[in-house]
């Protein structure tokens, strides 16, 4: 079941630099790891902009939710879901 | 190159019924034809709305421009581009 | 698998009386339909507005749209679809 | 009465760990109270967000307002209350 | 129990002379029916717009559903109703 | 002369808690005055909201700003202004 | 007493050409009419949009809104009113 | 003088199609000969969209004004205008 | 040339208090000069917001810039600039 | 390959004044290094604001994310980028 994803970054500019590294370095890791279990296929840096596009691939709401909360950065984050169905043009597997 | 685009449908209510089926059939094909072409790699049907999100892959802005400008449905259509840079903690190729 | 979905009706004032009524007659046997089949648990009028706040529980995403896009008021429809996950202090099942 | 309420929460993110664990087990007491006292019939999580789509059932709008106030978020929240009517296609009881 | 509301008229320009007359004559009636009924305590015209400040004094949220979808000139509104509950500094019953 | 006007407080959490109170205190017995004086006919607490919908009676613009912007509270306010003209549907004086 | 109006002109580009043109000249004399009358001090057209900015000097709000309804082009003008109050670092007469 | 100038094109889908050319003819020409005198040094196609960005080059904000008023397509535009000052970091002429 | 400005003042309220009545002082004696040297003519105080309407005649953009970013509040303003040009029905010099 | 950027700063009134006066220099020689290599065109100040519009002229969008990123204000800014096509009107190379 697939979720479109936007999470907008909001981290303080005065954030303590190692508070910082630590955060970034964490999420990069937990974003990998899910990546690699197959259920974030999608992630794109939004040029220009501390925020990404992603898409999720979950077998419930509540198992997106709890990935999405998980996010070490979650507290700095704005996130913004849509429910994603198959296209009636597409032609292959999403 | 990547873009996200979404695309909102505005076809009025009352447009004659042969009229619309054959917009909704050009689209396909055209839609369908760039897709196994490889520059329109995902689609995806925005639950609830007449509505998708769609990445393309192009060599240009012009030619972004282009084949979105081409879409049978443009005169009805609401568009949003947005340039897709690499994510730092993409594992995979996007 | 729980969705909030909020639909804004859009009739055109000048519509024909007797479409109008066949379209809001044919949407409410519809409506019926789906509640008695326990896929639209909750469905209540937003007071003031021709519009209303809806759950609908489905099996898929797929199952979700197909539903909306059946609607016979679809076309006149204006609808945001919210993915609904399990709240930690929720004490009775949804 | 039913009342539709959307409640975002605003915790900053340096907020001291002993305040925030305080204030959400007291949130979470409060609303399990008034959930088993019949006023808060629905409560779900908006997923990938910290917030949340509820319906009051309540006397009066004096009773929703201090319920609602007396949130121990309260002074964190955004909140935005809809009154909800019968809808004229409701098969079931709301 | 208060309700305030606020109405935007959206009369198309071309509309028939006679049936805009109609119209609102019957909107006056009707608004006027229920302002010396008590539930429409109070209508203030707001100034440059084809709009209106009310506020509703109703028995339920349905009734005030009711009386709002009744208006002659609803199917011509943008209706927004926000619940009023007793401000704690307010002297004089409302 | 009549304005309606909404005010949205924005008190942060972590004000000192006796600070807190005197503004408060202050601001009750501010807009009481100003209601025992007629200028302060209509005063509703929005429900769920730490805001509120006003009504002033005032024979200037300036009195008006000078009764808004003597507000203890006014530093932590968010103030819109309408001006009400008559309603040509009135049957009561406002 | 000063109110700043901004006024935005929503002409159909398809409206009959003659009504057009008698709809133009209506306003420009029902204008300058109140412009010699001393109760529309300032117009200035927006760069680029069929909008102006207004200021109006006038003894009531009822008479603001009399006059701006009056206005021949009224039905296809979106209006924003604001009430406009002495600026305490105002050195000559507004 | 430069102004930045954001230009949308809202054409009927269903106007006329000699209309539609010939007004789309007459900007073209009407644009390059705007170009070639010097004041409008920038136009750029917004992907995706039927809307561009441009800047003017122009001695006062009435010339801009007619400029802009006298495009054929102005009755079917949406017009942002920028006024644009030289940036302290520039190092080559605008 | 003329430009209607809408400014918006956002002074913290824990602001010291000798750093804002010093801000404020200084705002006013450099607004009282432009204002005596003819490039500032009209300023209103926005009814109820610490904002203000101002229109400024001005020999070129970059003076406008200049006029407005050397003003002591400008780092706590929020600034919108609309570039005014003469309108067709004006009657009295602006 | 042309981006259209919007580049609003905001800086806390209250930073440091040594680390703004190094963050601005920075910022201008890393502006001035990226105009005088060819990449940054076009650099307009949005007039009355702390606030840019930019043109950029990259081969990739990772190189314009590269270069927007790494701009020493960045974390104090809020950047929107539009990708340009070119237009069919243009007559001189953009």
């Amino acid at each position: 079941m697939l979720f479109h994803v936007r999470m907008d970054v909001h981290l303080p500019p005065d954030l303590d630099e190692a508070v910082r590294a630590d955060l970034i370095a964490r999420e990069k890791a937990y974003s990998q790891r899910l990546q690699r279990a197959g259920c974030w296929p999608h992630l794109w840096r939004i040029a220009g902009e501390y925020a990404n596009y992603s898409v999720f691939d979950v077998g419930s709401i509540d198992e997106l939710h709890d990935l999405l909360a998980g996010l070490p950065l979650f507290p700095y984050l704005t996130v913004k879901v849509t429910a994603l169905a198959t296209h009636p043009s597409k032609v292959v597997a999403g």
